[in-house]
């Protein structure tokens, strides 16, 4: 470790309840991309980013959403977060390589009463973990990379590369927008001169190990509605006379998934790359132990050695039934028939699959379920649009750095993995800078983004700043 | 029609702008049952009740529910709401009959986000109707029986028979308290001298012609919660690896019933009583049009015959699956897998299906899924209780009271018919008094219990005044 690193270390770990601080005024922002009641926070969340840029000295500007507007099932029309980009130093420096840093500061819904044992927005510390909805998806990361370069300036260090910067608002939906901004609105922004994305958006696989991370999974987003009358009916003088919706629906969604994990939609399988050996190499020295990460969430594995796990985490495509929207969804008893309900459901895609393959057999599977149910009752799908898998190369300057980086901050080489997760922009980031990706995680695989105590540590967080600069640091080496 | 019929008549008339704005009085106190916050306008609404009763001269007195408190999911421990009792007149009058009435004052869940196109607690006349939660289920008829008396009262008539009053909070949940306070605690009051029970808490077949009602389904409410883990697990790193919990509840709630609305739990119709020629003639009269019934609620129907229909509404057992609680269920996108979800169904049991065989039928069903499910997720199943189904006989003094009184009311002949609903405590006190019960509804079938947009009509609301005022009239000459 140099000593410019080291002076970086120190400082950052002197600065530990100031850094707390700054994390717990940006979660306390309601941010929750996917509600209209909190539009308005989000778009608040965006431009506070921006401010908090420009401070720095920043070169920032708010572009506001290429698709404008999106419409809401209730039929109301609301503005798009628009999308923060930024540039810093403010003059480019010659000679140094220019770095796209990517990160999202939407959150998903949370509310104390959804089971959290604090408040979701408020950011609470509890033996060595900070609490809060955003603390590690995604707003401490994008916050830990502001707050290192403070410490670079505050120590009197020059920023080690040039960087563009990139943060949106719509991640935890599907990234309106952004795709056209990328490609048509500023691709003199992102499509020239940037020699590689680095995004901290993902976990280590465990709770110890760092990791460096090369390929995700795709989604697609689906719901089914069923509607069979023109109100809520009562059950008593309903039930035996009419098709219920809730039964063709629970029908359905009953027929997407078997109890093993397999997905029995046909033809969804025929695109999945089959396990080569050299794949197969791939797992062997990863640090990942099934019975921990059993014991660690309370969950029932579907596989029993770790290959297959990490294979089924990463590799293999996956069908989660999320809810229904319309039925009685509280606590007590409501003895309704509901008029309309709405089954949600995701498939994590993988490589090669396709976004149009998965969503024409998905079509073709509700019109075989409903020809079989033989329902009078109105079905129809929605897909709110698919966002393919990402997989590149663990290797190059990008990776050489971050391995440096974790090696300096935890003592360790980083595993190299894959993730089950999606973030949807990575490709597109690896297409338009024709250049490579990486992601490096700041926070453990027990965080629980999009669970209630969604939380960091705060050795994460702080070891993640360090990360951060350090990474930064062996780049401008380079 | 004689000549105080025809008075009572034209007093209530003259006053239908003050009724109306007495039962928007009503209806704005939110007296859900079911949820723990509204607890509180539940036991406000029932002393509320009692105030109105009293200022009518009634003898009123507030009983503690037997049953004190209960215990709502979460684990909080809530007070139960009180039962009101009275007796009116005051002073028993010898030689007349002693009736029973019977109403709840409690009502279902409702938000203006649930769809209704009017706030649910703030009554709203449009075109001849008057919408609101509780407005026909069961606080208009409640505060129907309270106007006639008053004008009555005003006329200067004297009541025409003796009176007790039954008016709780818990029925939309399940009349906590109700039987242990008929059978033991004041079994003083409901199991001597009382020569007949009247309810109105149901609804017309149709919309145009008024009935009598001799029987009631009885239902079994049912939650299976399925747990997956110990906290909602996000869907791209855990799916493909863990057990999901919304996969087995899918399953297992996809197993209860058939599309045609057939129940597929073994042994669940054993005990269903087989129609006979005797019944079969009892459905020819009945003036009930299925494609007025599917038209008006915009509903698919799984008989083809009006016989068939009402069978399937009131003569055999229904399933109706309700919705899941603990899964995502708002609009939206939220792709997370819940780490348990509780799916809530019912069954409606009719003669003679007993509570005790329903659920060791629901019970070894659940256990047989769970077995073939072979899954490790932890699987319960909750029965909240059940209540028996009610048949009377529709002749005697009740009926013939009723029968007139229809006639001078509607100028028709009601018809005679049972209910597919369920009114828990309509066997209770057929068994205490040892007497008969009579329903005798005011609503129309279009009125939406337990739905968006419940309402009553105003012609309903004026005419179930008149005819419960013709109704005890009736009883008075016998």
């Amino acid at each position: 470790m140099d000593d410019v690193t080291k002076k970086l270390f120190d400082a950052v770990d002197s600065k530990k309840d100031a850094f707390i601080q700054r994390l717990s005024d940006w979660v306390a922002i309601k941010s929750i991309s996917c509600q209209a009641d909190t539009r308005p926070e989000t778009i608040r969340m965006v431009h506070f980013v921006k401010e908090e840029f420009e401070k720095l000295g920043a070169k920032m500007e708010i572009c506001e959403n290429p698709n404008k507007t999106e419409f809401f099932p209730d039929g109301q029309e609301l503005q798009l977060p628009p999308i923060c980009l930024g540039v810093y130093p403010a003059v480019k420096m010659e000679n140094k390589k220019t770095i796209l840093i990517y990160g999202h500061v939407d959150v998903q819904p949370a509310k104390f009463s959804d089971g959290w044992d604090t408040e979701p927005f408020v950011l609470t510390e509890k033996d060595g973990k900070l609490y809060g909805r955003g603390s590690t998806d995604d707003k401490g990361p994008v916050l830990g990379w502001l707050l290192i370069l403070e410490t670079m300036q505050e120590l009197g260090i020059e920023c080690p590369v040039n960087l563009r910067f990139c943060f949106e608002g719509m991640e935890e939906v599907d990234s309106s927008g952004l795709d056209d901004l990328i490609f048509k609105v500023r691709n003199d922004f992102f499509c020239e001169g940037i020699d590689g994305t680095c995004i901290s958006d993902n976990y280590w696989l465990g709770t110890e190990k760092p990791c460096l991370t090369y390929g995700l999974r795709g989604i697609a987003c689906f719901s089914v509605t069923v509607e069979c009358a023109a109100s809520d009916l009562h059950s008593g003088i309903f039930g035996g006379t009419v098709r219920e919706a809730m039964t063709d629906l629970i029908q359905i969604m009953g027929s997407l998934v078997n109890g093993d994990g397999s997905i029995n939609i046909e033809g969804i399988n025929d695109e999945v790359d089959l396990v080569t050996q050299a794949e197969m190499e791939t797992y062997k020295p990863i640090d990942f132990c099934i019975e921990e990460f059993k014991k660690c969430h309370s969950v029932n594995l579907l596989h029993d050695t770790k290959e297959r796990t990490l294979q089924g985490r990463w590799r293999y495509p996956s069908l989660s039934l999320h809810g229904i929207e319309g039925a009685f969804a509280d606590p007590g008893e409501k003895t309704v028939i509901p008029r309309r309900v709405i089954g949600k459901f995701s498939i994590r895609m993988v490589p090669s699959m396709t976004g149009e393959a998965v969503i024409s057999c998905v079509e073709k599977h509700v019109e075989m379920m409903k020809a079989k149910l033989n329902t009078p009752n109105k079905v129809w799908l929605n897909c709110s649009g698919a966002d393919k898998p990402w997989f590149g190369a663990p290797n190059g300057f990008l990776y050489e750095a971050g391995k440096i980086a974790t090696k300096n901050v935890y003592g360790v080489d980083p595993d190299m993995t894959r993730e089950g997760g999606s973030i949807p922009v990575t490709l597109s980031f690896q297409e338009a800078t024709k250049n490579p990706v990486i992601l490096i995680p700041m926070g453990a695989g027990d965080d629980g983004a999009h669970g209630q105590n969604e939380k960091i540590n705060i050795k994460n967080y702080i070891g993640g700043i360090k990360l951060f600069g350090s990474f930064l640091h062996e780049l401008g080496k380079q």
